[in-house]
């Protein structure tokens, strides 16, 4: 855990320093849960986002994008159900008064119970060496059954008071396992309450005319409300999709672990519009094919699970997560979800237009039914980002940090580096990256040695560093180091850009998911 | 003016017919002043944003970019100016209950004295014929003069007015003019009230810790507040530049022109940070390149024209508009600003942190001065849209509608075509959009005669048609036909891509920048 938690604020630290993320308004000592991307940040946040749409709409005869407004008129999330049922329950500490997500009180609670029964484990562990046998140990040992028990009975309560909305019982629970204020110690709690995660605004300037109005808190609905003028207006025939990127906001009261879990985010979401009865099939469909793009980027199988969701959401009726290895553990990286066709019928129902689709084949109209595909841009930054950052031991007895963040991802594609800033060898770079410009970001570096800048580049995930040197104007030849092995070639100039391509071009990182 | 609102209105209905804007949230009757992009639109945005992105950012060693959050630390506004003077002044009906900007109802006054001058001019140029000179009849003619008397002194005490903040005067201005509310007739006027154009919201969720927060009203701001982070962490030296693209907010009250005045829009802006004393120089060699990079367009020089300003905002020692023609006049498109060290100096202020830079050839520290170049990302839509929207004559007296998009910022670079849907034609153009559809968006459609898919590709913007026939089985040829010229050639498959690429990549259009 301490390993985990140092880890992390490594990558933190080295998001900022590198110029990846910055704290917003950190001058003004920051807002919490807001986070502005820097400039490699900026250019890397754009990779994953091109990476995601090339895949989703450009690669897909059958799948289109569109970028609908943050601003949607209020009774979409009426008919989407947020008005009513997006909440956290709250409670406040009468005498810190610190607002708290009850349920996550809760869950911090058993989290130290858990963390009992693996200090149990541990020890017996030490005690029982080879002989140890953990799954049997948890099954008969005693006191960790009582643990265990425990443990799942308070969730097992918790859960159904809050499927009942019993927040009375959410209260009488804290009181009973006798939870206090973690910043007071105080258990002088208040009532729990519903807390709606929307952020407001009012349109217009008159009191009488001010419309209230939501920040989306999520993508989807732009692309419903759509959903037919998309369909008539490219002729697109069921099964087809419609993708978007954009922000989202969310009120969240306890946002913590850096950009994965922000007030203001963005999501690349897409809603796949079938017939009604083929949603299984789509949905494994899209599971696979979801998990193969993820894969294609090559960041290690085993940093991926899926994990089946059993308690669905009202308008699921199925739904898994892809989860990733972050750097404090797996989490959810990106859903997919069988959404039947719930948000369409709502629509349907409040604003009393038809959103039915005429099969030709079937020669009827319905309403379609929906898989949809969602993830989180700033949690794939996370996961690329946390992935890619690595300490590495070299022979001479030295380590090297190395951001190796895939290619095709990576924010600036190569540095021009004159070996020395004289001898017209500057002018020869410059001339390199006047070409390359074109083509990708790339940058130009003279100052330090030039170990020091490869080690620069390094930690800041440039594949590749163009060394140019006296050799280079006698025979128009480079070096080209490599990021990952630190191999270097000597290659003439005009063979730099294929090269570069080859690597970094999206077409070969795709076509790996087969 | 009838004919200008004509073909507006052809704007309009064509970029919702072919897929490109939408009204948001349709379905609930629409919310004023916000448009969504469809499945075209969404493309020819990403591409016009990634065709400045390619200009500012990554063919200029010296500019980076980054992505900064909407929501900013309040104080931030504070800083800008924004809480204090970021007003419209507005009055309402007391009988209509209607609510108007104050400026604007005077405004609305004079422009129907200019139409009566304009109504004078007219007769007379019919009276006199050829011999009629318009500077002299404006100049001597009594009434006219009289007229124009009278609309100058309105607009000069309106404008000293509001500068000096006396609202008072500015209704007594109403009121002496006789103005009545548009909708009632009723000249029963409130008070002239300030009114702050930003929208604001609540972040987290007790009544006591929760922080009134604005909705960005432009993303400068954002630059700013990360000048010294981008600065240090990416080592750039004096001059240099921070660019970005985003979403700002704006809650006008009169908000119309479609996607020109939107209430949520998207800039692209660039603040160019330099040694104080340099400004005129940049301010000029900014001016010049960006009007290059509209030209590099192709969209006709003379629906371009700068205008300077003369009444400067408080933190400008320079100001001009990029302006261009659009379907109702020349309007803003872009605005090129001496800001001075106006922001940077706020900002330090408010927040108490240095936000100097150590400019090692002085060898001192200074308060860089910044001169920015901003442009509304919808507005340029709207202009290369509009522009492009065009109805042809042709030979057989049959008109067409093609939208002669930039072909390097067309959604669609070509549409595969089989010419009868059997034979095997269609697995020849599925094949071939297989290979074209790594490099760029292609769409397959066999629907319809030849010549009618031809039209509807004209009307959608697509630059190429890829005819695959039945001669394409035997020698691998097909047609390519041009939008804009309607000439077919003959090609083998093989040459497409190339064809393509020569006429769709930016960096044959970005070169014209010279």
């Amino acid at each position: 855990m301490a390993k985990q938690e140092d880890d992390f604020k490594k990558v933190i630290s080295h998001a900022k320093e590198y110029g990846y993320v910055f704290q917003s308004s950190e001058i003004y000592d920051g807002l919490s849960a807001v986070y502005d991307y820097a400039q490699n940040g900026a250019e890397l946040k754009k990779n994953i986002r091109e990476y995601w749409w090339k895949a989703m709409v450009n690669l897909n005869e059958n799948i289109v994008g569109i970028d609908a407004a943050i601003f949607m008129h209020p009774t979409t999330w009426k008919a989407s159900g947020h008005v009513d049922a997006f909440n956290d329950p709250l409670i406040d500490n009468k005498d810190s008064k610190k607002r708290y997500r009850a349920d996550v009180l809760i869950e911090d609670y058993v989290a130290k119970i858990e963390a009992k029964i693996e200090k149990e484990v541990a020890k017996a562990s030490k005690r029982f060496g080879d002989t140890f046998d953990k799954k049997q140990f948890l099954a008969t040992n005693q006191r960790v059954v009582e643990y265990q028990e425990k443990a799942d009975a308070i969730l097992k309560r918790m859960g159904k008071s809050l499927e009942n909305e019993d927040l009375a019982d959410v209260k009488s629970l804290i009181e009973e396992l006798d939870i206090a204020c973690p910043m007071s110690g105080s258990k002088n709690w208040t009532d729990v309450k519903q807390f709606n995660l929307m952020f407001g605004t009012k349109l217009g300037a008159s009191a009488e005319s001010a419309m209230d109005l939501y920040l989306r808190p999520e993508t989807a609905q732009g692309i419903f409300v759509n959903f037919l003028n998309v369909q008539k207006t490219g002729r697109m025939k069921i099964p087809f999709g419609i993708a978007q990127t954009g922000k989202a906001f969310r009120n969240e009261i306890v946002a913590r672990q850096f950009i994965f879990r922000m007030r203001e985010f963005e999501q690349m979401e897409m809603q796949f519009f079938i017939r009604p009865g083929t949603q299984k099939e789509w949905y494994e469909k899209w599971k696979e094919n979801r998990l193969k793009w993820h894969l294609s980027l090559g960041m290690g199988e085993e940093n991926y699970r899926f994990h089946d969701h059993e308690k669905l959401a009202h308008y699921a009726d199925a739904a898994a997560d892809i989860e990733f290895r972050f750097p404090f553990g797996f989490k959810e990286l990106e859903g997919i979800h069988s959404r039947t066709d719930f948000d369409l019928s709502q629509h349907e129902k409040f604003s009393g237009k038809k959103l039915q689709y005429f099969d030709p084949e079937l020669k009827e109209s319905y309403v379609p039914y929906v898989v949809e595909t969602s993830i989180g841009l700033d949690r794939m930054f996370l996961a690329v980002f946390s992935n890619s950052l690595q300490e590495e031991e070299l022979e001479n007895n030295t380590t090297r940090t190395v951001l190796k963040l895939p290619a095709v991802l990576a924010p600036t594609k190569a540095a021009v580096l004159p070996l020395v800033k004289k001898d017209g060898l500057p002018d020869v770079a410059h001339k390199i990256i006047e070409d390359l410009k074109w083509d990708f970001n790339v940058i130009y570096d003279e100052k330090d040695a030039v170990g020091r800048r490869y080690r620069r580049q390094d930690a800041a995930g440039t594949p590749f560093c163009i060394t140019v040197d006296h050799q280079s104007l006698e025979d128009q030849t480079v070096t080209i180091r490599h990021r990952d092995t630190m191999e270097q070639h000597r290659v003439a100039i005009s063979e730099v850009k294929s090269i570069i391509h080859k690597e970094v071009d999206m077409r070969s990182w795709l076509q790996r998911m087969g």
